[in-house]
């Protein structure tokens, strides 16, 4: 019911504002004696991490994660969860909220401002509060957890889109995805998308972005029907990232243009007697439930609504003002999404995993 | 929890098959003290019941809703709601289920078979069973209890697209809508598509489609924020329907493609001294809450999985197979989700009002 | 959330007023592929049918349970789950409802009359609407659903005190307990109650009783910590009975009354190398969890509140009146409340098990 | 669903083992612009922490709050709520962990030992892990924060009983509650419990107490029927303490032996106009509703397990072992459960109260 909270059996709460004490995350119903180190938690979080390249917010946050609760530590600093919540804190450090104060008062288009203050009546002006894309760092970090859940599943996820640029294909080389600071497949497009980004920061713009998240190895199986359905889920937990405006699964809008012919995803015996299919327009997923194929959900992510064009927009005491941003922000917010995008596809599978256990029947 | 139950404080649990005895609903959390009639909730089941022009299936179901708790009935016939489960059932009645029988062991591609199998190791055969579009008059019929929560809302629902015929958005009128048997709002658009779907149906063929769900009157601060978001919520209602393998919000995919400057939605004083919108490529939604301009939402339904050209496929023995469907389908299944789009809106905004009640403060 | 489901994995939401067209309850989340008949349902529900002695309401309802959905019948009857949802309605028939008019516009004195009319504003006045003890007839049937997933499991209840009569514990005999109207294990009491509760029939007035559930074959490791133990689940679900004021695990209140050393269940190992414990003041529970001892639960249900004495009140004018009850009703509602209790168990412990699958690691 | 999350508008998610590094709640769904003090939580902490007189254990912690999110602090230290989840931390400091190192591996009885590793196959030793009731600071310190959501109730509770010494209801007195370390409202037995107890904690022995709980001020109307009835919530919420066996709302378990004449509740017109009640059999609850009179709720607390003397018991190994506890303990937990209790009902009562805003109508 919680706003806060994801998840049913595999059950993520998070809390923390971008410019408080601390962000993070309690993590309930994790099953009990998984293996990790804090480590791995710290490696998710830092691919997140903000001031890596000159493309992505020069807030530097350490983003050093505690973990407080559920598990117990060997001499060698391994982890073993017990079944109980596992409490992940990262502290705030480089707070400089002065950068906020001259918009503190106004809504900045394209923000969460005006709905804050429409809903609550009060809101935490430094640096979006709660409504920031710092709360991710708190999924990202759930996101390790959940990932033990899911041993055989692998998540991979990348940018395919930036503003016009689109990524070719065929040229799609997952070992690209690291080596360039866009997460981008294609390294000509990334190429081309260094430049273009370049541009728009220096000019203070912004862009959108889409990302595709990839989770090979689900189960044929695993998922629900109707209103519990995984893709259901999944279009939750993507729409949930901030300035997430779409989300598709296989063939996505497209499939409104098929005919049934074409949309049609064939089966046949596969090499080992397994059930294979032909095509996947499906995107693993059929009623509900995924097929086995490789589960491939898509989401467009909006411009960085910070830039520095002033913007027509009120304040709250309902006076006409422009709005100019000149906090450290993402030209391209979708960037940051890459990994939060891999982080909500565990956990939802890691949910319905655990769902799955109890019932499917035994 | 339960994947039969969708929404929280404002909660529709369905049940029924597509040829067992019954389908329906039972609404639980309605407020006290709302009146309608028996014959309200059966306008919005007529709108979407099959068989009512050659372009919808031929199955002949009267839908009638029985209501079996949650009201007193006025002598005039006026219902009260008094704040107890509303149960609603609907017959089945034209259960020709030997129509599948040729099928009953193979899995249709593109439908649940395989992966209900996969899930459960045991399916009702029968037209579907759990997974047939037929439960979908159970959402309608809940949709309608829903409307009751939000008089000031107005929710409309339209076809806008059809395999490759786009509407022209210059021509949209909503009262056309209800003049054709597209749900479609632009008359030359769907004098064009009765032409093409007639091919379609007589080469035993299917095509997708796209909905446009619009939600006018929506207060500003209705919502939720992170993972609670107004839009997660109906891309989650959205993508539950039946074939539907996108959704987007306000701008939706296309937000990739824009810049900060495009995308942001300039505000003014308006006329009477409210907040007002210069555009409205947020879909009305920011940071998961109504900004008060209109909600919209799209989905893309793929085109129906039943199609007359036979398709490789395996059978529950594991055999390969070749399946064609014979039974009475839609040749565009996203006719008949134009209702079932304004039932889910309705849904969620009911949901979110009786949760907005007790969340915001007083 | 709702307040009309019961359960988290396995869940029962239940509908209907006392004098409307059905009661019922919709399933979700049994597992698929668990057998059973019509009958079984039909077998609990005569258990608890009102009617079937002088002591018990003289309501004459057949209280006929259908099925419809979520299971597959073979041809000679057998029923099987398929995993979707299973709605189970009861039609109402024998609605005498003229016999409230008198008291339609009063309060009950310990009815929920003006509790309702306080929350709701509006109440269905005939026969208690929905706080009518009637409802517990969907429980029972959504019980015998729930006992198919536990099938190691027995679970019996009995009536262990009426008014000043306990029963002898060193007489307790189980078979005893379909052998008298009071579902009493011990044959001396059951003859004293007889009498006793004669005099109380036809004097009009009522008298309360304690109920004692207990079930045998649970494993050790059922159940949950926290704001999910076992017996925290079991005080809401017995606690949720029409009429119930206690709930006791065990030694219950009397472990107020006892020392650390008078309390402590001492552990052997058992002949099979199992471990067993010497005493049982845990009830089978410990942090929650089951201990492997059968699980006892005692609760105290009041008196029925209609009487024909005639008690001092006021009506929904908020004028004094005095109110006396004529309607059929059961001097010892907590005779009927013994199926109830075993019902509730069953829920309980099948929610439990499908949530143990999910969350204990494998 | 999860098992360490408590309500449902306003949920209380706990986290933190006896013996890690912190112990904490997330507070989600606590309304907007309430205003409180870091100090009004200390306060409410302060009253249960351990160590304050030689009845409860020496363990010596500060109990230090630490508020992480959720709140906007001003100048002179005030903090108002804005909607969004609260997160309290509590260091652990005083670990003396040693004390356990000769019952590591066995299961004490009475504990939950045994338990945990049935159901999770691995446990935190240290002091009994999640299962400690330390776990209830923090449900304490949420409990302070529900408080604000209930302006106008009043909550208290009192040692009622402890083994054989009852409190004379006669000598009730309140404010004695907070003179004594018993929690006790009647001197004469706190001073009777005083003796007892020394002698119980010099032998190393142990005793079970009852608690009472009052809320004054909840209004007729709050709460919910069927399965969130008020009372049934409570008496989850009240069962879910460590330790606790039994819980009564009203009458409690006497309501057995009423005959309906005794137990009615009879109503009249107060002196301004209001409904009042002439006694409170129904402990304020009537058909899970309140009316209006105080809630009255007692739950009775076993014995502290760690105990001196010897007890026959297994190890982990399933060796036979005695097992005698050293550590520091309480020689009656029940002493320090009374804030516990009140927070609880504090928790309950807000999220009823919020739920009520959201589905009574308006």
């Amino acid at each position: 019911m919680s706003h806060n909270t994801f998840g049913h059996l595999f059950r993520v709460t998070t809390f923390g504002e971008s410019h408080g004490p601390a962000i993070g995350a309690v993590v309930d119903g994790c099953p009990p004696r998984l293996s990790f180190r804090r480590e791995d938690v710290q490696a998710a979080l830092d691919r997140r991490r903000p001031g890596q390249s000159r493309f992505t917010t020069q807030r530097r946050e350490p983003d050093e994660v505690e973990i407080l609760s559920g598990v117990i530590e060997a001499e060698d600093g391994t982890l073993t969860t017990t079944g109980t919540p596992i409490a992940l804190m990262i502290r705030n450090v480089d707070q400089r909220s002065k950068d906020y104060s001259n918009i503190a008062r106004s809504f900045r288009p394209g923000h969460a401002d005006f709905t804050y203050i429409a809903k609550y009546g009060v809101r935490d002006h430094r640096g979006g509060g709660r409504s920031s894309a710092r709360e991710t760092a708190s999924r990202v970090a759930a996101g390790a957890i959940a990932s033990l859940v899911i041993p055989g599943v692998e998540i991979s996820a990348a940018l395919v889109a930036m503003g016009e640029i689109e990524i070719d294909r065929a040229r799609w080389d997952w070992e690209e995805v690291d080596r360039n600071p866009f997460f981008c497949p294609d390294p000509v497009a990334a190429k081309e998308m260094e430049g273009y980004l370049d541009g728009l920061r220096k000019s203070g713009s912004s862009v959108g972005a889409t990302i595709e998240v990839v989770a090979e190895g689900v189960p044929p199986g695993l998922g629900a029907p109707i209103y519990g359905k995984l893709d259901a889920e999944l279009a939750s937990a993507l729409m949930s990232i901030n300035a997430v405006k779409g989300v598709e699964i296989g063939a996505g809008m497209a499939a409104s243009r098929l005919t049934g012919e074409q949309n049609a995803d064939e089966m046949r015996v596969g090499p080992d007697g397994e059930p294979i299919f032909l095509s996947n327009n499906a995107g693993g997923v059929l009623g509900g439930i995924a097929t086995g194929q490789p589960i491939v959900a898509r989401f467009a992510v909006k411009p960085t609504s910070s830039i520095l064009t002033p913007k027509q927009s009120l304040n709250e005491a309902g006076e006409e003002v422009d709005v100019s941003t000149k906090g450290r922000h993402d030209p391209c917010v979708g960037i940051r999404a890459v990994p939060v995008g891999e982080a909500m596809m565990a956990i939802v599978l890691a949910d319905q995993t655990l769902r799955n256990r109890g019932q499917n029947g035994g």
